[in-house]
């Protein structure tokens, strides 16, 4: 189903039900570009941690505009003993609200305008009939921006004031006299979200019940919402007022609130830039910090699976050659591999996998949707007896909840949305600066002693080198002792280095040791690997702890103790969205 | 005519004989966007100087995409008594060549996107089908990651070269005996610019003949040129090599390329982001200077003339109360202004401007024309007797050539590209530095003892004050000498400030004196005021030195001396650009 701005409104119905009665999600997205970087390549080294592609992807790609969003809802008729599914495809343009609201620029890149102009991309439908939307700090920008016209004309009419997210951090203290009066509101206000109608009008107030309201709604309801204050007669500046509290009409945000209310699991394909556009663009701007990106992603994504990352771990692995989303979907409709059963609710466009539509939002969620079903079933024959049909709420996936796949990266495989990542050893490796006329070949010769290395450029002066054998460290660091063109540290001397860069930038650099991670971190691992019996019973199924299906395979990562895996905070960020709930 | 990636080869001819016949061009651009800084109006202050203004475009405005490029040639025909038009829409857009030449980004402003899609503009058309180009610096790109991957595979076949315009600064010297050889050589690839081949191959040479050849096509054709190396024989890396030019194929430069060498006149209507973003996509990123790129444009477009200055000076400014290009064309249909008689070419589809087609740029560029005929013909009736037709190349119009309108510069109407830019007296402006929390109404309060007063905001904690009597700057200063909040300078204490600044941080600042122009600045007004008297003899209208017409109305402005106005060096930008000469 397309949705534009011209049917939103009248299609939000249809898509809340869609998401309500669905066993799962299944989402994508389509950007104006990946790196205003120099190029992917710099982007993606294969030896960053989590916190350094956080930091460039969130620095080189967020530009961009995550111009269509795609929702396949995935529910199963146990009657039928299939999926019923229902595609959406969602356009997306910032059209400017009117005159003052901001106007938001976004960067497109040649070569991904080019690819989605190939595949028939209709980029008119985005920007003629895009739906608007804005994020809390434009929200906050718009908010102010009225705020000044209207001190500019301070003795104008009618006052409007946008929800301000920034004072949205405490509950308002709420006097026992006035409970009721605002409980009122709240529940009026709850109505509204709910509703087709766009506005609502309140009862005349006093100034402080008045102020009680911003206050309360500020908190409740962090975004989405507009107070305005009208004028019942003329009878001045000083007369009283009525409330009239707005829906930012037409906002994509309804959907994703929609959608991270319901706690369903959530499926996408590589989709850590999914996640980052998404909440970038309709909920607010990316944190600095990477724990607290991941705190943010939990609000809005309670529960989230990566099909990428869920190809390329056993018992997976093996079986798949190329986990390119359109190669995953062939392959998981041969041996041993079955295609779900699938079919296209009625009034839904139907789509056809024999003709691919690759590459628009609402279909790359679909097939997303049909690979993890294809690999959830695939699980469910190691089961004595076997199953055909493992649902999303099955504890067999439950390994793959929140691990996001990162591209490129030699040793951690993925981001991990609800603990700390993973720290592989990098005894191994070397980090080295040269002149930058330095070329791979260069390298190549320097180590010519060393056997097989492995090159991973960071910038024009420096690279990893990884050693096939850690015993070799030792040598390479003595021989360069008395180089002078270049310079060898080791990794663990590179961190420090980097670690006191940041100290001297005087950056607040946290303290892991304060809450236990760092312990964690550094616990050597005691998962052993679990798919190499191929069989788990049932009860082993539905019991696992979930370590030992993912750890196959990577034995030589440390990995955290499960049980340093700390609850999210409840404090902070989910806090200040109430509207964004976790899952139960 | 709609030009794209599809039908662009086959219309070249089209293109350049309707160039050729014209008496004159009008062209118009659409962009993805026009600031990219906070706002518009923080872009266009009313006090900017020239060289601030060009800054500031220079700075927030070209990274942007010029994605549809107008032109709409005129003809007279004497024997029907009315122009015939030839209108081209081109569609461009940077689609890489391939996957190592430069992948560029550009910026969409959502409000220009918005506009523009409000208007029926087709987004597909130039995403899908635009003309791709590079300018010099993003052929030198490509030329350098190729050079770098021939590096890498130093033992490959053919070893491609991209024609360097950096090393282009110097003609070749070729001696005696190979002058032949190469003159030849230069002539084929003349050719190749205006037959419809793509590819021209040499004949074998030695080594220091190919040394010569890719010296000498560097000089001549500093662009739109790939020489390619190719193997005569599978005799190893030694063997004897063919030359083989190729022409970056389906691109605007050509088109840009064939305006220029026409040396006809270009009318555009408020044009100078048009010239900035043609020059800076189609031939050269923009110099830091505004004298080169002043010299640089005299290259590009020879003659250039705009309808919005034209319209905004005597004896148009009296007549025309809004020169927006849509008004502007309404109002030149009543008295005293005539319709011009225009008739489109055979083959071409037809605007009618009744149904406007505004912002297509080959319907802006159609109308442009159509406004500088009313105007130029007006211009007839005051000669003895009137004219009804004037032509393109009538010296009635003179005083307007090579004057591109400033938007919003209160008294400094337009950029000169031919000359020194008007100087005018700032010396009832202040320059206020005071607490970001001040307002336009602060400003007002402070000055509230001086009469009226115009603000120009330079940021946040800055503004001009001009007010209204010169006499009154002294005691403003005055008044302000002990004040903490505040503080006010003359208009040539903060020239002096910003000039020293410079010279602070290092940066070489032009010695005007050396060259003979500050005298021309400070030279005072000899000129008089020409149009006071409603009629001017054909006489005086084929012989007058061009500052009378324009200066009527301004007559505050220190004029340059005319004879100041040096002619274009023949040296540095100009003798690089051989294939585009300025008009004779």
């Amino acid at each position: 189903m397309e949705v534009t701005r011209k049917n939103y409104k009248d299609s939000l119905n249809t898509v809340y039900s869609a998401i309500e009665e669905a066993d799962f999600l299944a989402i994508d997205g389509e950007f104006s570009g990946i790196s205003d970087g120099p190029n992917v390549s710099a982007l993606t080294n294969g030896l960053d941690t989590p916190e350094e592609r956080y930091t460039k992807l969130k620095k080189h790609s967020m530009d961009f505009l995550l111009f269509q969003f795609g929702l396949c809802t995935f529910k199963y008729d146990q009657a039928k003993s299939k999926y019923i599914t229902k595609p959406f495809n969602f356009y997306i343009f910032p059209k400017p609200f009117n005159r003052t609201s901001p106007d938001i620029k976004f960067i497109c890149q040649s070569s991904s305008i080019d690819f989605l102009a190939s595949q028939g991309f209709d980029f008119n439908k985005v920007f003629c009939h895009g739906i608007p939307y804005l994020n809390q700090d434009e929200e906050a920008q718009l908010r102010e921006q009225t705020e000044e016209r209207r001190n500019q004309h301070a003795n104008g009419g009618g006052t409007p004031s946008y929800i301000s997210p920034s004072s949205s951090k405490s509950p308002a203290n709420v006097p026992e006299e006035h409970k009721d009066f605002i409980n009122r509101v709240i529940e009026k206000v709850e109505a509204l979200f709910s509703n087709s109608e766009k506005t609502l009008d309140l009862e005349p107030c006093t100034g402080f019940q008045r102020k009680l309201i911003y206050q309360t709604l500020n908190w409740k309801f962090p975004k989405g919402l507009h107070v305005e204050t009208v004028e019942t007669e003329k009878k001045g500046i000083n007369s009283s007022h009525v409330f009239c509290v707005k829906l930012l009409k037409r906002k994509l945000q309804l959907v994703i609130h929609a959608i991270s209310k319901s706690g369903k699991l959530v499926v996408g394909h590589n989709m850590l830039l999914d996640v980052m556009h998404t909440i970038h663009q309709f909920y607010c701007s990316l944190p600095e910090d990477l724990q607290d990106f991941k705190e943010v992603t939990m609000c809005v994504f309670p529960r989230l699976l990566d099909t990428k990352l869920m190809a390329s771990t056993q018992p997976f692995k093996e079986l798949i050659t190329n986990t390119s989303l359109a190669e995953l979907e062939k392959q998981l409709k041969d041996t041993p591999f079955k295609s779900p059963q699938v079919e296209t609710a009625a009034g839904f466009p139907s789509y056809d996998t024999a003709q691919e539509q690759l590459h628009e939002a609402g279909y790359d969620a679909y097939i997303t949707g049909l690979c993890f079903i294809s690999m959830a079933n695939y699980l469910g024959s190691f089961l004595t007896p076997p199953k055909a049909y493992i649902s999303a709420r099955s504890k067999l996936i439950e390994p793959f909840f929140n691990k996001l796949f990162l591209m490129r990266i030699i040793d951690i495989p993925y981001l991990n949305i609800t603990g700390p990542d993973l720290q592989p050893k990098r005894d191994h490796v070397l980090y080295v600066t040269f002149p930058k006329e330095w070329k791979t070949s260069d390298l190549y010769q320097l180590f010519s002693a060393f056997g097989n290395i492995q090159v991973s450029w960071v910038d024009d002066t420096s690279a990893f080198v990884s050693l096939s054998q850690t015993d070799q460290v030792q040598i390479a660091m003595n021989t360069s002792r008395y180089a002078e063109s270049y310079r060898i540290q080791t990794y663990a001397e590179y961190v420090q280095g980097k670690q006191l860069e940041k100290e001297k930038l005087g950056q607040t650099v946290k303290s892991w040791g304060e809450d236990g991670w760092v312990k964690s971190h550094y616990a050597s691992s005691t998962t052993s690997s679990g798919f190499g019996k191929r069989s788990i019973s049932p009860v082993q199924g539905e019991q696992g702890s979930g370590e030992p299906l993912i750890a196959d395979g990577w034995s030589h990562y440390s990995y955290p103790d499960s049980t340093g895996s700390k609850k999210m905070k409840t404090d902070g960020v989910c806090k200040r969205m109430r509207t964004f709930p976790a899952a139960a």
